[in-house]
C-alpha cells in the first residue's frame, strides 16, 4: 500500500495575528514541510535563493505560470508571487504535511483547484489585541498600523469561506490546534478511500 | 456571550468494532452526554427508564414521532427505536459534546436533519480481526457471525457519507481520535460565527 498522502493547510490571517511563529513552529517542532513560494522582486540581503524564496526573473515566473505550474499566484507592486506546485505536491505524496502562509485570496484560488486543502484563519483574541501586537512590534508607524486593521476586518469578511479558525491566544496552543485539525482531517472519509478496500479484502 | 454549543458526534460501526467500549470510555472519561433512546420494547430485568432507554408505549413512541420530537426513528422486530431531540439539544446548547450510537440508516436520518452532527465510522483494523473479535465474544453462532460480517460489509458501502473513518486498533487511540475530531470540529468556522462578530466589535 502507498504511504498516506498529507494534508496541505493553508494558514491566513491579519497582519498582527501572529502567523509567523506559529508555522516557523509547526516546520521546527512538528516537521511539516513548508512551502517556499517563488517571486520576482530582488532579493534583500539576507535571504537565500530556495530557502527564503525561489527569486526567478519576470519571464521563468510568467512561464511557470503560464504552464500551470503555480498553485495559486498574485502581483504587489509590481513583482509577481507564486506558489509552485511542484514541491507541495511532492511532499504530500510521501506523506508530509505542507504548510502554505498565504493571504485570503492566494488561498482561495489554492482551494478551488486542491480542495483537500485545508484552510485555517489565525485570529487573536480580539480586535484589541490585533491593536497591541501591532504597536508593540513598534516596527510600524499609525498610518500602517490601521491600514493593516481595515484590512484584517476586510479579510475578515472572507472567514466564513475558510474551513477552521483558531483564536491565538497562547503560542503553543495555537500550535497544538492546527495539529489537532490536521490530525482529524487524516481521519476524513475523503481521505481513506483505501481503507474500505483493505475492509473489503480488495487491497 | 453564550456559550459555545456542543458537538453532536455520530458513532456506528459493524457489531464486533468495539463502538460500545468506546463510547463508554467517551462518557466516562471524556465527559460527553450519551444520547438514550426511546423505545417500545419491553425491558429487560436490568434495564431503567431513562438510563438504558426510555420506555415508551407505542401510542407514547408514535406520538412523540408525530410531532417531530425525534432525530430519527426505525422499527425492528415490530418495536420501535428512535432518538429524542430534546435531551440532545438541551446539552448541545449547555455546550456538551452528546455521543449518539446509531446504525448508518439512523445516522444518515439524523445528518439530513442536522447537518451540523458529526458522523464517524469506526472499524477494526481488518475484516479478519472483525471475525476474531466476534468469535471470541463466543457468544455466536457461526452462523449470526456471518450475518453480522455481510451486514458490515453493506454497511461499509455507505461510509462515503460518513465525514470521519477512525480505526479501532486500541480503545484508547480510538477514544483519543474521536476527541481529536471533535475538538478540531469545534474550531470549524461555521461553528464560529460568533468569533467574527468579536472580533469585528459587534459582541
Amino acid at each position: 500500500m502507498r504511504a498516506k498522502k498529507g494534508v496541505l493547510a493553508i494558514i491566513s490571517g491579519p497582519s498582527g495575528s501572529g502567523k509567523g511563529t506559529v508555522v516557523g513552529k509547526l516546520v521546527k517542532e512538528k516537521n511539516y514541510a513548508l512551502s517556499i513560494s517563488a517571486t520576482t522582486r530582488k532579493p534583500r540581503d539576507y535571504e537565500v535563493d530556495g530557502v527564503h524564496y525561489f527569486f526567478r526573473t519576470k519571464e521563468e515566473f510568467l512561464e511557470m505560470r503560464d504552464h500551470g505550474k503555480l498553485l495559486e499566484w498574485a502581483e504587489f507592486c509590481g513583482n509577481f508571487y507564486g506558489t509552485p506546485k511542484e514541491y507541495v505536491e511532492e511532499q504530500l505524496e510521501i506523506g508530509k504535511n505542507v504548510i502554505l502562509e498565504i493571504e485570503v485570496q492566494g488561498a482561495l484560488q489554492v482551494k478551488k483547484i486542491y480542495p483537500s486543502a485545508v484552510l485555517i484563519f489565525l485570529i487573536p483574541p480580539t480586535l484589541e489585541e490585533l491593536g497591541n501586537r501591532l504597536v508593540n512590534r513598534g516596527t510600524e508607524d499609525k498610518e500602517t498600523i490601521n491600514r493593516r486593521i481595515c484590512r484584517a476586518l476586510e479579510e475578515m469578511e472572507l472567514v466564513d469561506q475558510y474551513d477552521y479558525v483558531v483564536v491565538n491566544e497562547r503560542v503553543e496552543e495555537a500550535v497544538e490546534d492546527v495539529e489537532t485539525i490536521l490530525r482529524a482531517e487524516s481521519m476524513k472519509c475523503v481521505r481513506n478511500q483505501d481503507i474500505q478496500k483493505i475492509f473489503k479484502g480488495e487491497i
